[in-house]
């Protein structure tokens, strides 16, 4: 684990600079002319032209692994809708997968591990992944940086350690987390082990997206809500700040943002991780999360996906309430709870971006 | 909806008295030995001698319609284990079912209705099930009070008004709620004019509970977590209130338990809909939920269930800490946070309950 140390003395700053400001200003609390939005998973299954091209890749993990499709189906996005960031096209388990996992996707089913960790020799032998294994992730940010030539700032994101060894050792992502837990609460030690070489992994990981062209990264802790209040401390939340530490000891000036699902408990304590925003699902009230944290973090989210599922005035409704929750002042970025779900009409999101748009017209 | 109206004149109020009073005196507040404990989903597939009627019922809703075989399953849990109370074996949506909604079950997949709703035709074709047509789960409370003798309390259940509907809109339990959501909000009118007629329903159906020999009644509101705050006050804690409301027209001196999964954010709204209790998930830490709530409610849980996968150590020390974070003091009853794993070795369970025992002596 020493390649962090081996990098401190190259710390790597962006110098990028964009036509469109708002993501990173409104992640700096500096004041915006109107709310930044971009939309998690807005790459994906619900617009017709990733569609074909995913069709075009034969496998969601080949789309993936082809740096040129990635970027393809990054842009698609932005190129439908005026959106103020880019996510990258990835998948948030492409670390366990170089790390020899052996990462699959079923139809309908998500993904699963051909090798799931099911021993403490395993764990053992587990090592950070080279970073070739992953040359085609960054391979696909530096076509998309190019192809954005500065229009918009491009997120990068990792799974969180927790998130990342729940799929290690459930080996699937449709489990009650009975093996995992059992593994947690037995063998914590062993499992702290595994968690920090998923910490420094991940920081490594977001180091490399940011140094291919990423203004901003996201820790998605998609399975941080399954656990108690001092289990989520522990065995969730400090691995992410270790995450944060290993990539702000590469990486200096590039915004973190930390989503956990289910996390509405504990936001000031995640505020405290050293991330520069919290992502937000609907259940929690932007308004009194705000309260909670006030400035030391901007806020992502967090209108409901199922919302898009409504109908327009509707839709554009629920928006204006969620602008309202928030108030006024600096530091949000508007953003879905979840991931926008596959059976939304696309024509939707355009009744989204326009409603966030006329909020302050 | 003129029912409970017609009952008005009528109140029932319970005269059963137990050699077991515990989980009556916690959730009055008063005064036990050690604290009560009883097990969600008791009565269930971790039991040898449960799977062993399943498979002679042949389906499970044959298991949960014939009287003879739901009252010797909610007996096995507490012939094996020193419990403080029964539960009535039966399903959260008995009442769809008896609405005609064809009620079926999917081998590991769970409920689904043959006819879910679809129009608002439909909806305003609902009618309140006829009383007989939930005979069967008064006949088995009926069988099980006999059976016990009033050794221990049974404790009665529904599923709520807002977790019925889900499941009657959407036809199934596997699926993100867009269908049902898309419905309230287009059509919130309509979609409480359902919700109204299920408020109804549940509590009628818990007061036949009630006067069948259940000393406690519980609403599992298990999908009130899927909403944001605005919503699950208007269409999941309102219309609970309206069915605690109902209930409490026709029953006098029976506890109520009320227990929304993910409802953590919203305890001190819950603890005034006129419920004795609060169910809580192990995402709440037990000590912050009674600084919030105080002696308003009682509360009831929240051990994760996955610790019952933990070594016996690991898990007497978690029952410990569970109990700890509650405190001394009066009106809890010890739970798992959400329904016990089928994979659940049953000597487990015994050394849960030796654990909570061990506490107190």
């Amino acid at each position: 684990m020493s390649q962090p140390d081996e990098q401190l003395a190259q710390v790597y700053s962006s110098q990028q600079s964009f036509a469109n400001t708002r993501l990173l200003d409104a992640l700096a609390h500096r004041v915006v002319d109107r709310t930044p939005i971009w939309i998690m998973r807005q790459a994906g299954r619900y617009l017709p032209e990733y569609r074909r091209v995913r069709k075009q890749a034969g496998s969601f993990l080949t789309l993936c692994k082809t740096p040129e499709l990635a970027c393809e189906v990054s842009l698609q996005p932005v190129e439908r809708y005026p959106l103020d960031a880019a996510i990258i096209f990835s998948d948030i388990l492409t670390i366990p997968d170089a790390m020899g996992l052996g990462l699959g996707f079923k139809d309908n089913e998500g993904p699963f591990f051909e090798h799931p960790i099911q021993s403490d020799t395993q764990i053992k032998a587990l090592r950070l992944p080279a970073e070739e294994d992953l040359e085609y992730v960054a391979h696909a940010i530096r076509l998309v940086h190019q192809a954005l030539g500065g229009r918009i700032p491009i997120i990068g994101f990792s799974g969180s350690p927790w998130t990342l060894a729940s799929y290690m050792i459930e080996g699937h992502g449709k489990h009650n987390f009975c093996t995992v837990k059992a593994m947690m609460l037995d063998y914590p030690d062993l499992f702290n082990r595994m968690l920090e070489l998923l910490a420094v992994a991940t920081g490594n990981y977001l180091a490399m997206q940011a140094k291919a062209g990423c203004a901003c990264v996201m820790i998605f802790d998609s399975w941080g809500g399954v656990l108690n209040a001092e289990q989520y401390l522990k065995f969730s939340l400090a691995p992410m700040r270790k995450t944060i530490e290993v990539f702000t000891e590469q990486i200096s000036n590039i915004p973190v943002i930390v989503f956990t699902k289910g996390g509405g408990a504990w936001l000031e304590q995640i505020a405290d991780s050293g991330c520069n925003a919290i992502g937000l699902d609907w259940t929690v009230h932007l308004g009194n999360a705000r309260d909670r944290v006030g400035t030391q973090v901007a806020l992502q989210g967090n209108l409901d996906p199922a919302t898009l599922l409504a109908s327009a005035p509707v839709l554009r409704a629920e928006v204006y309430k969620t602008l309202d929750a928030f108030g006024p002042g600096t530091g949000h970025i508007f953003n879905l709870g979840h991931g926008i779900h596959q059976a939304t009409d696309p024509a939707k999101v355009q009744v989204l971006i326009d409603a966030v748009h006329d909020y302050f017209s």
